[in-house]
């Protein structure tokens, strides 16, 4: 594409409201341009991008054997009606009325109309298992819209819906899902990570998240260095340290601790690390229906965990004995069942069930609250001074923990979920009744899986994970032009034309995305270079009249610093560009 | 790909409330399935014509310069009440509200965001001519959506928009435009005319639809047999005879008609031709502003054309001096002004102003109304008993009229529009306001042309237009397979296997769409060649066992009748089908 005849959108500034680094680079760019909130114009340079992911997600798609469908995308809401969500799905869905005034909705998803789409197209189990996909766009009406096309209002999105005879089917098709997934981040040249996750409010067993890796995630991601372990710090498996508990050596003894209530505050007062004193956390038990019916009154648990460490509530309220959703005794109910307030508890002679976490579990001679405010013991022990009923997974990882899977220690980073793969097992079958006959002509209810991708946010999450203080550095599989060439007074130099026209032509003809800057004298040669890096573009090609006196054009990946200039005859640049590019 | 792999979802009988042949057909074969009224899931067999037919369409905007972006398909009502369309455009308009309780709408056309794209984006007449498309989805909320895709409440829609300095760059890009359809039809293979077309309620000068000849289309095109000529037939030209008007042979006579008033009724009664008799219209005549202020009386003009030809409402409403829109004469008006009834009205001694249609003008010797009722003349000759004020084009052309370009005759056939190409001018940009500085730094208006084609609409026509009573006869470049491989008792057979995966391998490979239909024995040879021509494969083979036992394959084209099956060895297949393919 010659820059004369296209869009160049590119900004000085990013707008003010764009906070993220993606949505501010996006506009500066000028990839995108927004029309009202949550509602984005993809521009040129931001569609060839969006294009190629859609490409890649298309391709590997297709290898793994799913059939591509197109959906509508105003949907009745008989449908959602009959799945139950068109009351259950909140301020989100995006009700509409139609000139007879029926209900419509503009899909998020498109679970209802699939399996509508189902329940009349599939019969025997001798079309099964069938997986169906679309790349479309979709409508979430976000309360808040932000970062950009990263959480937009209308976005596009790749959705797959899977139907199976049983589970065993179903759970073949999702390994199939989670490799076309891994090599779709692969090729798309982005580092990730699939992640074990909860299933949530959308039911079903098993579940992955695929989380591409950058600061600016809304999920901390912990990963084995040596693996390919990863999961939600919520989800990942604190495992038992493999070292045995000392002996006591200390007598247990009460300090003063005036005023000294949190670990820090401790710590700092006992000079003693973190990881010598215990938090000891009181929380509602659990009743049987039967106690509540006899009024049985609701009994306290304590919980321990490390004092650097953290309390996971969701590990904590799927254990047997403890209310779920976890819920924290009243600083009243602290004071009458112990005695003290909360920042002064200990396990050390208490009478309430006490649940310690693995690593506490190991400790010995450690500090914690002694039950009267103001005061801790140092020297504590286990069975000698405190009980403990039971050892549980209670924490949330931290780096540097062995990695549950027995390789490696895990890293903590933040992830952008672009990718979510889900058993749905029968839940929309069930309740659209969408049946097929089994071997034996007895009507059986499918099983379902469901496959997404946030196609717009991948292009997002690409940048806020490759980028620099000059802009987008592009992998090289969705750069939206794979090389820039870059005129610089071609109107003093015949050559200048000569050599990046015959270059353009010569990529042109060979596929190459080429954004040929022919922009007049007006146009700087600082802005030209400052645009092809905002732009992102990994391959830039100077072509000089001063240069072409001395016979030389320069050549420079986007990720090279400016010593990285290369110089060359301009005859060069052809075979130069075509290894890098990896063409024969 | 395998049809045991595949969605194969065709219906011996077509659902009921299909009543165009495109409709049943795309139901039939399995590329379409109804969600709601209007609103239609592509299969994956629809799918893919959609997307051929929507790759020709991308490749030529872009060969023409066009650049390709992505508009948001939700907008926002402010825009549509700057152009003042909110309230203009009537109940298709799909309307809705978010969840902060704002306007919106579901856009069926994009006029005003890409017009508020441009009058942020472009500010110099350097950066014009600027021509911007997407392949889209769109909404029109039609009172009574019917006819499948074809007219749909959910489309996709290819529209772009060009922005101007002057009017003659906006004429250029829409030649260029013109021009781009034309290679897109072209290469979709269709039997299609660009016509000039009426510009109707959206205003500007230019335009022309796109048609694809069919004989379920909604209009009636006029083409030349010898030239690119064509026009709807509302609009061409009806040019004057070249033969002179011969001279008077008869005498005037007035001859009784009683009770007969239309045209076929005399002309049976009196046993003449109906191009040897006139009809004589009478409409209402144009007061200036001035005398109708002054009260005069709404004069009366007569309009003659030939008894076999039919007036042009909007031609005549066009004429000096007749009232627009076209207003017939009540019964009342004509009794008191002419003294009979409608059907016995002639041009001989008549008082008002009588404007003649060409044709009509060069009668002689022929018969009229007598303006007595149930009286006609006969031998009526112009001036000698009849006078002319004006000779003007006044009627519809029809079959084997003069080409108004001089060259060939013209055909009338239906055709189904598929595309539309506007000179907008500055309806839009004047509304929003959307300015460049031209040269001289002056803020300018902009032009604008839009173009559209609807994509999902071609798919129809293009049945509509190739099919017959075995189903749809795809045109090969737009074919959702292009071979068909039908195998027949495989399971009897090894080679049946072996030869049917090699071709479909090396065909595959060579980038054919290959539907290799590998269904089991329950599925029968005459369900599998009834799939193949429902569907409308252009190139089918079939490999059974009774016949490679004889050692052939069997090879026949779509179009080609039962006769015209070729036996050939199986290894000669693929040669054939690289040289029918045009594969080197």
């Amino acid at each position: 594409m010659r820059a004369s005849q296209y869009l160049v959108a590119t900004l000085k500034e990013s707008p003010s409201d764009a906070v993220v680094v993606s949505h501010q680079l996006m506009l500066r760019a000028g990839m995108i341009r927004k029309l009202a909130s949550g509602l984005y114009t993809w521009l040129p340079l931001g569609l060839k991008t969006l294009r190629k992911v859609e490409k890649v997600v298309r391709e590997e798609m297709d290898a793994a054997g799913a059939q591509e469908v197109l959906m509508p995308a105003v949907q009745p809401a008989e449908l959602w009606e009959e799945s139950g969500r068109w009351f259950e799905y909140g301020g989100e869905l995006l009700r509409l009325k139609d000139r007879h005034n029926r209900d419509f909705c503009v899909g998020p998803t498109h679970e209802e109309v699939i399996t509508d789409l189902a329940r009349n197209e599939l019969n025997s189990y001798k079309q099964l298992p069938s997986n169906f996909y679309q790349i479309q766009t979709k409508f979430r009406d976000e309360t808040r819209p932000r970062f950009g096309v990263m959480r937009s209002r209308e976005f596009i999105m790749k959705d797959a819906y899977s139907f199976h005879i049983d589970g065993d089917s179903l759970q073949q098709t999702y390994d199939r899902m989670h490799q076309a997934y891994t090599n779709i981040f692969t090729r798309l040249g982005l580092d990730f990570r699939p992640v074990a996750a909860d299933t949530g409010s959308i039911g079903g067993a098993v579940s992955h998240e695929f989380h591409v890796l950058a600061q600016s995630g809304e999920d901390d991601i912990a990963f084995s260095n040596a693996s390919s372990y990863a999961a939600n710090v919520e989800l990942a498996e604190a495992v038992a340290p493999k070292t045995e508990r000392p002996a006591a050596a200390a007598e247990l003894t009460v300090v003063d601790t005036p005023s000294r209530h949190t670990i820090s505050e401790v710590t700092e007062f006992l000079n003693i690390g973190s990881d010598q004193i215990v938090k000891t956390l009181i929380v509602e038990g659990e009743l049987s229906d039967k106690q509540k019916e006899e009024g049985e009154k609701t009994p306290l648990v304590a919980l321990v965990v490390r004092g650097d460490h953290e309390l996971n509530e969701l590990k904590a309220e799927k254990l047997d004995g403890v209310a779920s959703p976890l819920t924290f005794a009243s600083e009243e109910a602290i004071q009458q069942a112990i005695g003290c307030k909360p920042g002064s508890i200990g396990p050390c002679q208490l009478a309430i069930e006490t649940i310690v976490d693995r690593s506490a579990a190991v400790l010995s001679d450690f500090v914690c609250g002694a039950n009267q405010d103001g005061k801790h013991y140092s020297g504590a022990n286990w069975e000698r001074d405190a009980h403990i009923d039971r050892i549980e997974d209670l924490r949330n990882v931290v780096e540097g923990d062995a990695s549950p899977d027995g390789q490696g220690t895990l890293e903590i980073k933040r992830g952008i979920e672009v990718g979510h793969i889900f058993q749905l097992g029968t839940k929309y079958s069930e309740a659209l009744g969408a049946k097929v006959l089994d071997e034996n002509g007895k009507e059986k209810t499918m099983m379902m899986g469901c496959y997404g991708i946030g196609v717009s946010r991948v292009v997002a999450a690409a940048i806020e994970q490759n980028h620099d203080d000059r802009g987008i550095i592009w992998p090289e599989a969705i750069a939206p032009f794979q090389v820039s060439i870059v005129q610089i007074d071609a109107q003093k130099s015949e050559d200048v034309v000569k050599y990046s026209e015959e270059l353009y032509e010569s990529l042109t003809a060979l596929g190459v995305d080429v954004f040929l800057d022919d922009r007049d004298k007006k146009t700087s040669p600082g802005v030209k270079f400052a645009d092809s890096e905002l732009m992102g573009i990994p391959h830039r090609v100077v072509l000089s009249s001063r240069g072409l006196k001395a016979g030389k054009a320069e050549y420079k990946h986007r990720k090279d610093s400016k010593d990285g200039i290369v110089e060359l005859a301009p005859e060069e640049l052809l075979p130069l560009l075509k290894e890098k590019l990896g063409i024969n």
